[in-house]
């Protein structure tokens, strides 16, 4: 089922995966009885790092690309869960308009475009394609590498509403992240759903926030199958704002950095794991995982002038002064032909719709995988998500290891659902 | 996708095919409203004739068996559905006690159940299966051909619940008829989630009811899609109480299928098919399909003497006074090697989960294949079923026609509803 999957995983990770799969009834029960009180995202991905000793999500991206890394064997689920969605947000819907990224040029992000359209054509549907890229004034068809053709057209604004030229959604789904801040055109709008919410967008949804929920998650999972939530909660420490300009001072980051290395070194030796322990120092927000520097020794972070144009490279083209994150390393250690390889589990509504590698030959176990040279690897992922097998030896059987990441996704999935919970503008407080 | 299929059909059908895949979204969002006002059943079948002049779903039964016959592809669509189901009845569900029909010695029945066991195990349920049989008084373990091993367990009845010795389940699933009547022990359960409910039993509910609700969602769906609701939905008269023992007076029956095949050819000649129209005579209630006598002329009813045996066959082992339905034959022009075939649907709540062409080599197009020497052929029914080809020939796409199957299959689920919601015992009346 994984045949070019080579790992070697013991210890921690195994009892971790027979004690998901026997506890199957009371984690589905649990999850069941947390929707009831709370709202999934609309659509999520996770990625999910395996150390063999730990398994840990390191980043929920609310605006998943990549549908098309998926096999077509998961459509059918998907389609399933987006009609499952669809019912429940809006079901006199007969218009969806999917505004796309701004990267209408890269056809192997288009890709991913075309299978979100056809997955909510399928769930019945009429999908049209409306761009914010200012520069788009009329209608734009794009011939993709796989044949198929999209459609971009301009958005049009009315006073109330947002449509395109001839069509007024009912609904409006974001496969971008907005991370160079909220288009006036999205705000104030009325008798439309706007999915996800404006404040998941990235120039404003802050990681610190969502590992906090994470974290309370984690807990309660934990205290539900009797386990250590260490075991899957990746530590971090949120450093506040950092000027990362001119003579910028890192004492923050340091400090953080230098209490957290002495936390997971703690728990390494709890654990008699022999490794060197890192953290991952980070933007609190801005674009999904990228930029992010490896830190083994608080004390790199004094190497400040060679240091400061990374880290202004970090804040990217945003200000010179930024919140900063430092999170607890977590290497994987699967593999795929020698290459570094991380799941990444897909979502749609609550349920786990697909998954697949993500490899990178140039990169290391403590590296981030999503970057430039990354390749993906389908697997049947979704398939076996739902096909766990209860007494096979722990380590032994992908199904039940998949079951196992998609327990872990659907823990940030619903971190996520903490966190715009918390972070919501609009939100009535009873206090 | 459908190697061993032979079929010729042309003419209505692949004129209702095209109208019902551009009207997806419409259809689609209809079946959504729908679903907001009624409740699906929990499981359904549905077998459907395609007649290549029309399409129609001879019978809906609420109790399927057959899981056994889908694909191994299609659990994964069937968990997800069941994950919804148990959400929407009984979230805070932990145990299932499914209760299997009587004939717990027939491996290929059991294996069915062991289907439907894994299906609700990998939702996430403790699933314990509980017999109605009075013989068996102690745990019993059935081994299964494909080498699964399934136990059964005697039920135990307190004065408010029903269970197993250390099982105190929260749903209760029937996947008994009760054919023979209720078992009071079903009776006044609290607390506890009966599914189906008992008014769905085999001796209790009317084929009739049920062709009188199919009839209003056929015409109001041939509303929505502009087109005569005879394409989809089968004529019938319901003849009352018919004496079929000693002295039987058949007037009724004959009427009625002297009227029925008048309007059928009415019909016939409107649409120009050049066919002899055909009824099925069948008992208005019991077990599913068995036992129907085909009629091309109502004289052939009048041959009392010869027909009386059969027709008391036809009433099985109840009362020598029956109704009787008389419907119109649909004549299936499906093929699989020769066979004459005709698809079976599978539903889990709202959602089409799979499939299967019921076979028969030694049956005509006019008869019911549900007999002794059917063959099953799984198909990728439950994959395809989701992913209709806008824009192929009509007749020319597996995945469309299986859509159009889906349809109808969901359009027979909703009259089920229908007629579950008018002949509920317990239901409040707001006149």
């Amino acid at each position: 089922m994984v045949p070019h999957l080579v790992t070697a995983l013991n210890g921690p990770i195994n009892e971790l995966e027979a004690r998901v799969l026997e506890s199957m009834p009371a984690i589905e029960r649990w999850f069941r009885l947390e929707w009831m009180e709370h709202t999934p995202p609309f659509y999520t991905s996770v990625d999910i790092r395996n150390a063999g000793f730990k398994l840990a999500p390191v980043e929920t991206n609310l605006f998943p690309g990549g549908w098309n890394n998926l096999t077509e064997d998961m459509l059918p689920l998907a389609v399933q869960a987006a009609m499952a969605a669809i019912e429940k947000i809006c079901p006199e819907a007969k218009n969806l308009l999917l505004i796309p990224g701004q990267d209408t040029r890269n056809s192997f992000y288009m890709t991913n475009v075309a299978r979100l359209r056809r997955i909510f054509m399928l769930a019945g549907l009429n999908v049209r394609l409306g761009t914010l890229d200012p520069a788009i004034t009329e209608s734009v068809s794009i011939d993709l590498p796989d044949g198929d053709q999209i459609t971009v057209e301009p958005l049009v604004r009315t006073e109330r509403r947002l449509g395109l030229k001839n069509f007024d959604p009912c609904t409006i789904l974001l496969n971008n992240e907005l991370s160079a801040g909220i288009p006036g055109m999205l705000e104030d709008l009325h008798e439309q759903y706007l999915l996800p919410p404006l404040h998941a967008g990235g120039s404003v949804r802050r990681k610190a926030n969502h590992f906090q929920s994470y974290e309370e998650v984690a807990k309660k999972f934990a205290k539900l199958l009797g386990m250590d939530p260490w075991l899957i909660n990746p530590m971090y420490a949120s450093c506040g704002d950092v000027d990362v300009g001119e003579g910028a001072s890192l004492e923050a980051v340091k400090a953080g950095a230098d209490a957290l290395l002495g936390k997971i070194r703690r728990k390494y030796k709890e654990y008699g794991i022999n490794e060197k322990p890192f953290v991952v120092v980070k933007a609190d927000s801005g674009a999904s995982g990228l930029g992010s520097m490896t830190v083994r020794d608080a004390k790199e972070l004094d190497a400040l002038d060679r240091r400061r144009r990374d880290l202004s490279a970090l804040a990217g083209s945003g200000p010179q002064v930024c919140r900063m994150l430092v999170q607890e390393g977590v290497p994987t250690y699967e593999r795929m032909n020698d290459a570094v390889a991380e799941p990444v589990v897909y979502m749609m509504d609550r349920y786990v719709v697909g998954g697949f590698y993500r490899i990178h030959a140039d990169r290391g176990v403590d590296e981030n995988l999503n970057a430039p040279g990354a390749r993906f690897v389908p697997l049947a992922f979704a398939q076996s998500h739902h096909l766990p097998r209860p007494g096979v030896k722990p380590g032994a059987s992908a199904p039940n290891r998949f079951y196992m990441y998609g327990v872990v996704a659907r823990l940030a999935m619903l971190a996520a659902s903490y966190e715009l919970e918390a972070t919501d503008p609009d939100a009535e407080v009873y206090d």
